[in-house]
């Protein structure tokens, strides 16, 4: 086997295994959401086929695009977010990794048209403030990746919860994107809870500074790569 | 094994296998919620037994009925909701699959007497609008039936809840109505969760329009027969 | 091995597995939590051992005593609630069964001191009512069981929801015991949902009436005892 | 094998089997949280690796510090929050085990900087009244060490909830503080749900004391050590 088609394929095993990730953190119901990956070293992307059950993914039902959503290689449709993807890969190249959910507690912030304020410290270290409101756009073309790149072009959060819609996230590789995704939820619905009973009392910026510049430097493994560290 | 006979442990097997699905996503207690589906190319059904825990179903504990109700094989009594599944089947030809639950955020709009209002696009997509109300009707009979039928005639919506008492969803085939089931608490909570904190902003409808006609149409595997499409 | 001693092992197994629907069905946390059963043609009962966590529980580990509470069998400490249980037996000849959770939300309402409402027909159903608060009685005596017989005789519900503390439940045998605090966590989360954005609206008494004696007397499998329906 | 690598291989497994369980119980999400124990005879601790995920942790991913922090064992970075765990562990001789998580209900609770008031009996089993709340820390020095000891030291509630970050428990081993962490978020989400729906009543105080006071002596199977009852 030639080294692209190794790449592919062990980008089609990540891609396949993180989308039970979503499952397993109760971020997805049926067949929503999806996760991809842009391929080193090509111009190409790895995202699930649209409208498939999470229980019949496997690698060989992912497909490959290049970067402008054109099918390369599989036998299913792409997901319906393939366009907003592949624009995000083009205009960000530090971002190799891309999710998209539905989960609840984030999507109510974003039906409300609220950015979620950043009250916990969890979210001062992933997010570094606030989890933008994205604007609202349609469905299939890529004008929802022009939302995400306006909206997190120059910002800290790897999430943005786009109005009336749900949740994207980015990462320097597909794992963490998926992380970003599993912590804005669980932010989303600690601060939602948090208002429940009271006003919201945002962290001072100071300390959401300090947090994290900790976190996203002192954190974790110091051997690994930014992106991997889970 | 003859041809009808074959069919028939097919539909068996799949109604089996779809009660289980209520069980993953959370819609049931108990013994509650049931699933049923018409027998193609005869005027039968098959639905859960009643009052059978979901770890003691299997696909001979399941019962064939005929569309009015009517055991013709089976050792167990069917549903409570029979009669009403089978006066679905006899006014709606184009429904083939029909599931029933006491999800809990669905339902919680059902205690209020309130439609499901479209705040999201998921709704959009999956419902084409709001998740009407239905009348209340006692169970037993088929007047839940007639309530179904009267509220979802000509209306784009799978689901419909019903006064004071939970969910019934149809689609094309049983799974495509266990999907409506699973999408309805999914965005029955999401949307009670944004309420929470403000008012509801319900989607322009030029907007739900566009999102449910692509969806219906586009999203999806194009060589899938409609109802499949999991 | 003696008819008494099969029938005690019997009891002890379906007493442990029993435990594991509580855990299953999320009505327990840690160590908390308890189901007995009255052993048949006998003045004993089978509970579980005290601050046991559910992982450790086996049909060895289940506690025999008698209708005072006083150990028959069994190498560990019965439940704090023992007592209490005893008395049940002792003042209610046609419970088998009892179970004790602190399930969250049927618990919120008892710490608001509050019965909850039967505004969906699932209540009626099960419950033919409303679910009612028992007194405050201190952990230990015989107390809490006073209060539940107090509470429970001649009252349709087989569930009361103990002020500040939890909910007790009684049954022909064990498992239908079991089902009702299933059933008292499910609607006391929905009933609580609803509540949420309105005013609940109660369902008329004549609609709760037909509802409960459908329940009680064509639900389910005819030739199944009463108690034994799941 | 000498015993004192014994001991070593044994607490490695025990803070690694006790980590699953915070997963198992829900409090924590991708990499957050950790567990540590005091090492019996020895001026150690084992604590988490930093940024681990919950699937990559075994026993021999654990990291052996002394009571100032210093890694003595161990391939990896240690938790960002070893030396608070530290401080802790050399100005409470009396804790062995110490549990951190951010669980919703409780950081939610934190969030809005108030302590939980005992509403629930369950409350003053476990925490002998109120869980209280600590003072605002950043991350990664010992500061959160000290506001768990001037807010524990001479209080009877095993757990802290920290101003605008999360949960801290201790226990006389580290199953009585996971323990506690699993109880902590039981209460903190029975008590929000009660305050949904109106004023919370806490317990009298002769209540708190005499519940307190019984399931501290009284509770669980006489012949365990008191940290060891689960």
């Amino acid at each position: 086997m030639s080294r692209p088609a190794e790449t592919l394929r062990r980008v089609r095993e990540e891609v396949n295994r993180l989308h039970a990730e979503l499952l397993r953190w109760g971020l997805v119901a049926w067949t929503s959401g999806n996760v991809s990956a842009r391929v080193p070293d090509a111009d190409l992307m790895v995202i699930k086929p649209s409208g498939l059950g999470y229980a019949d993914l496997t690698p060989d039902t992912m497909v490959v695009t290049d970067l402008h959503g054109t099918v390369v290689e599989g036998e299913h449709a792409p997901s319906s977010d393939t366009a907003s993807h592949a624009y995000v890969y083009r205009a960000m190249p530090h971002v190799n990794g891309i999710v998209h959910t539905h989960s609840p507690y984030a999507t109510a912030w974003a039906a409300r048209n609220e950015a979620v304020p950043c009250a916990i410290t969890a979210m001062a270290d992933e997010f570094g403030g606030e989890i933008p409101l994205g604007p609202f756009a349609l469905i299939g073309g890529d004008e929802i990746g022009r939302g995400i790149v306006a909206t997190l072009s120059g910002h800290r959060s790897p999430a943005v919860i786009m109005r009336g819609h749900g949740v994207f996230t980015i990462g320097a590789d597909a794992q963490a994107a998926v992380k970003a995704a599993v912590m804005c939820e669980d932010v989303a619905r600690t601060v939602h809870l948090a208002r429940v009973h009271g006003p919201l009392q945002p962290l001072p910026e100071h300390h959401v500074d300090a947090l994290y510049e900790r976190y996203q430097n002192v954190y974790g493994q110091h051997d690994d790569p930014q992106g991997a560290r889970p």
